[in-house]
């Protein structure tokens, strides 16, 4: 299948590409490199050293014998490009991953905030609308996320994407309906993913296109099968405040012997899937595509949840490293119940990795290998999602004083 | 109250100004000017004769005493500048109709989706985050449109913005919740004030704005009481393809002797409300802002409602014009049931302007008036909402050829 990975240079971008170039697929990376664009802005970069996008392609080459193409390209601003290509490339399928994905980094200003929206609305919509301007029949596979749903659980598991309701009519019997889930996003990058899903519905309806949205977890995890055959094939992994998640963030703390720092009470119960599988599933809806005139096809792609404190009491265990609690940047509730339902991608073969059997590979193999790489100031969250929450970072605990202290050494 | 219109050059914005200003409010008028901007792109123009804004605001001098200010500025395309004049002026309030709001243009082209959909999602996004940046406390009041829920009902009356639901529980039992009312956008116009209702309720619950969306109908009527003030306050009278609502063409056709053209069955049944009521419900609105921290507050704007066939035949009753039935270009279906909720503005003291009432003032007011002024070539909608659909509309009966022979002149 001849496959286009958009945002291809990315965290879950480029493992999902090699994954399809080694299933045998035809595959395109098209990308801006805006991941490595906003590293400069943020002066960070990846925990693991990793080589330009030619030199990876080439790497690839050499290790597979299989040749990847790459196009430079925004498809959020440059929508004649995008269709040009789409005619000329005339894809079969479109892994769809270009979008600004951190929560932190969409709440830093009013300037990111209108650089989140703007690029992944026009992302979106850029692609739909040249799918169909350009007659290209491509399943899209968009990688959304559980955030879409809020995290306030009434009682009831999170359906895959739609939900079953019954509406009281005029004459005082019910109906029936299964209508796409209501949104609660908590962040500007997350309320991106709810805007997503009615572009999909529309597009969906009103031109045929066949969609598969995937809401994904948090995840986790740094190689894959084909990203460990050569190690400057390695994955990025993010540490801080704003593209690192609090898995990856815990662990490095745990690697510098720093507290795990834990946000409010640590309750809020979060959704993960490690980026094997995350790889494995985006083949898996590759190869279920909907039909043409079927409404988007949703998928919950997580294998576990966790609260927040029992992770970070997992990675204590681990390591002996203690934890500590700090003010929380997010206007959210402190504690929350999860249940997510994930039939789907279970009935279709996933066989997961969990965090209980990964993460110990993970501490190994990555965040103690390159320790000596973290920039310590980078770990703390300076995002404040509202102008009242901002004062109560100042403080922050997480800031390099007690980094200092801990390593007996100044960075 | 200092109150600032975005997009008070077009045929909402223009008449609400007035309205605002005559009741004693401190108003500015914000806009790019995009309308007359896309008026010269499709060669069509108001039936009704327009000056230019700054003869509008100098007349409206002179015949009130009052002045109005205007700032030349797309609130989409100039986030900074928006920010930096919000914090200058201060508005109390924003009414915010700097939207592009034609369905048929938005279908027109893939350049006229992305355009919509860039310059809508944009116009409100930045106007949600300068608020929030800028510390400018102001209550927001956004014409939204009765399209974002679609025109399939189910036996149940439209609520106003929000649906009772009942959901099921994972341990049997049920829970009543009050969602945000599912959205099925009928074109890319239509979708982007689906997008709108989640940038408001991501703003209202994160930062705490004040927000009122205002769900109208289609708006008929010219005239209010201030644009009859002086003839070059007239408000503008579209019936073109594009802009041009359904009942404007009628009129035209009608003043043309022209068969009244309904497409497909005439089945779909839309809900209206005269430009007197649109400025009054904004009136009403301003003096009834939610408090902060409260929802969005969401009005159904709508006095009546009709199917397209028995319009036709209320027109061809008042001036004995036949009917004629042409193929629809839009994909919805050919017949739908609506029934809408609108206590709100009854409550708050709305009294109407019925359609049965006011359709011979327009008539004869506007449409036989200006009748010479008419370009007829312009008045078939060429937009097709799909590919498919799109061959059908090239032997449209409202192409020139019928109306020179039932007009006895070459156009």
């Amino acid at each position: 299948m001849r496959i286009a990975v958009l945002g291809g240079d990315g965290f879950v971008g480029w493992p999902t590409t090699l994954h399809l170039s080694n299933l045998g697929h035809d595959v395109a990376v098209v990308d801006n490199l805006s991941r490595r664009w906003i590293d400069a802005e943020l002066g960070v970069q990846s925990l693991t050293p990793m080589d330009s996008i030619q030199e990876r392609l080439r790497t690839w080459k050499e290790v597979s014998g299989r040749t990847l193409a790459f196009e430079h390209m925004d498809v959020a601003c440059e929508y004649e490009r995008l269709k040009a290509w789409l005619c000329d490339w005339r894809p079969e399928a479109v892994v769809h991953l270009a979008e600004q994905r951190a929560a932190p980094y969409s709440m830093k200003s009013d300037r990111h905030k209108t650089y989140t929206v703007s690029n992944n609305v026009n992302a979106t919509h850029n692609l739909l609308n040249a799918l169909v301007a350009s007659g290209t029949d491509a399943h899209v596979v968009h990688i959304g996320t559980m955030g879409v749903y809020g995290y306030s659980t009434v009682g009831a598991s999170i359906p895959e994407g739609y939900l079953n309701v019954e509406i009281a009519l005029d004459d005082g019997g019910k109906v029936a309906r299964e209508i796409l889930h209501p949104t609660d996003a908590g962040s500007i990058y997350h309320m991106t993913k709810c805007l997503d899903q009615l572009l999909f519905a529309f597009y969906a309806k009103n031109d045929g296109l066949r969609i598969t949205d995937l809401h994904q977890g948090i995840v986790w995890g740094t190689h894959t099968t084909q990203t460990r055959r050569h190690e400057q094939l390695v994955n990025r992994f993010d540490y801080d405040g704003d593209y690192g998640t609090v898995l990856n963030r815990f662990l490095i703390q745990a690697a510098l012997d720093h507290p795990l720092t834990v946000h409010g009470t640590g309750g809020q119960m979060r959704a993960f899937i490690h980026i094997q599988d995350s790889v494995r599933c985006t083949e898996i809806a590759l190869a279920n595509a909907p039909a043409t005139g079927e409404r988007t096809k949703i998928f919950n792609q997580v294998t576990e949840v966790h609260r927040v404190r029992d992770l970070a009491a997992l990675v204590s265990r681990l390591t002996g490293v203690e934890v500590a609690f700090l003010p929380n940047p997010r206007k959210e509730a402190p504690e929350n119940e999860l249940s997510v339902r994930r039939d789907q991608f279970v009935g279709l073969g996933l066989e997961p990795t969990t965090l209980k059997d990964g993460l110990l590979t993970e501490l190994v193999d990555v965040a103690r290998k390159f320790v000596h790489r973290v920039d310590r100031t980078r770990i703390p969250s300076r995002s404040a999602w509202t102008r009242e929450i901002a004062p109560s970072l100042v403080t922050n605990v997480e800031h390099d004083g007690p980094l200092r202290r801990r390593n007996g050494s100044a960075s």
